[in-house]
């Protein structure tokens, strides 16, 4: 008896961007679980359905986890609000673990780019396993992430010889460039923040739908590129309806 | 007319790490490139021969670049000796690009991960074709780096939920963590940082040959655990004559 568990990372654009581990691994799927978010973007599901159709003849019984509403920021408790948000979110992942994995099926999760990387599938996994009362064995199947994906179609390196790089959500460049680092990469920016940093000696490379037909490449003196790319990325976000960019900063 | 020029990231242990696209562009090869330093480490060469021969029925023209020996930290003009050194290997690099790329060949390297972490060969490459007379198509493919062979391995999220990640050389650790991250990834360690910093309150997750048949994972809190990787990692070391390791430290 050995239930199973993949969480299987696809690459954060180029369906080629498949590694051959995540193909053997979404060919081994018996179910395969989809999380649906409030949130989740209708081309990220579509893109995932391709993959999953590529790589199977017949596809794996398929489960949809369709988490609950979020607490409203304004809830009267809303710490309270979360947690319980949270249990039911765990509740339902374990009921469908229960229900869908038997005694040795073997499950899986799609996860965009690479699984460890901004990513909360892993950590509601880890939650839920946690109180899980059958063994389940959990394997990660690391992807092609979109800070590799970036740095590929610019092709430049990520780091600087005998240095650091830092990757953070772009609501921490708020605050201006971390300090100690001259390589930043940002993820998750829904507010521009490159455009209201000092841009005085660092370079931008941005990238959008990066892997896509959609693709889309900037870089150069921030200073004189940002207009630019505030004004490429508007256009693109309204025309295809979501944005999905990220950026490398770097002090020259 | 038009030469192209390959950097395949072929992921960093497993040969099923690498991606649909890095197979495609080994199968499109012409001519492969092996870049032999005074410091190569014989099983990678060999687990490249290995990534090559899965994927190709008749093998590419093989080109040897073997680096001109550096000079001597003691070299009376170690500058001058350094950029001599550079300019004798940018000649090499160049002279077998226009011998073996033709007017419309198709060359490459394989490059062990990512090609954008820690690699010299894109800079070289670089460095190379701005001198270059005739035009090249210059194409990065991106791999799976260590950095998420190590977080899948060990199943954790790289970064904490809205929190920023550093990856650095281990001997940027001199001066303890770094300000301001909680999370930081050190790779290319010849001297045991993670054994000179102060343990209190951190975690590590260390991992070595990651993704073969060698692999070593050891993980806990620093302070209990970091003996044994020392012990381990001395031992693998001396048994194999050569050490590949990486590892996330997190502050609890
Ligand atoms: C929830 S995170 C998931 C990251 C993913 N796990 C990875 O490895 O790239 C989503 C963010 O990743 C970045 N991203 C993912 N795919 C991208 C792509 N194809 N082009 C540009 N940015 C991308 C964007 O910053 C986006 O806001
Ligand atoms: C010259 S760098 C190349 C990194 C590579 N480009 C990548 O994407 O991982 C070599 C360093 O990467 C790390 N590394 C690469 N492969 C590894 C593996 N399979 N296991 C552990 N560490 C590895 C080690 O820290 C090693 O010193």
């Amino acid at each position: 008896m050995s239930r199973e568990l993949l969480l299987i990372g696809i690459g954060a654009g180029d369906p080629d961007w498949v590694t051959l581990e995540a193909v053997r691994a979404i060919q081994r799927l018996d179910v395969l679980f989809v999380v649906l978010k409030e949130d989740e973007l209708d081309d990220l599901v579509e893109a995932r359905r391709e993959v999953l159709g590529r790589h199977r003849q017949t596809l794996p019984r398929i489960v949809e986890l369709n988490d609950p509403p979020r607490p409203w920021r304004t809830a009267p408790d809303y710490n309270a609000a979360v947690a319980l948000w949270r249990a039911q979110r765990r509740e339902l992942w374990s009921a469908a673990l229960t229900a869908e994995l038997g005694d040795d099926g073997v499950g899986g999760f799609l996860v965009w780019g690479d699984p460890s990387l901004f990513e909360s599938t892993l950590a509601i996994v880890h939650e839920v396993l946690r109180d899980f009362s059958e063994p389940v064995e959990l394997r990660v199947v690391p992807g092609v992430s979109s800070v590799h994906a970036l740095t590929a179609r610019h092709r430049i390196p990520l780091n600087r010889q005998g240095r650091a790089v830092q990757i953070l959500p772009a609501r921490l460049l708020a605050d201006g460039m971390p300090d100690g680092v001259d390589d930043v990469v940002a993820m998750l920016d829904g507010k521009l923040a490159f455009n209201s940093i000092d841009p005085a000696g660092i370079d931008i490379y941005w990238g959008a739908y990066l892997g896509t037909p959609d693709e889309l490449l900037i870089s150069g003196d921030l200073a004189k590129v940002r207009d630019e790319i505030v004004r490429v990325r508007a256009e693109a976000a309204a025309r295809k309806g979501w944005m999905f960019d990220t950026y490398l900063l770097r002090r020259r």
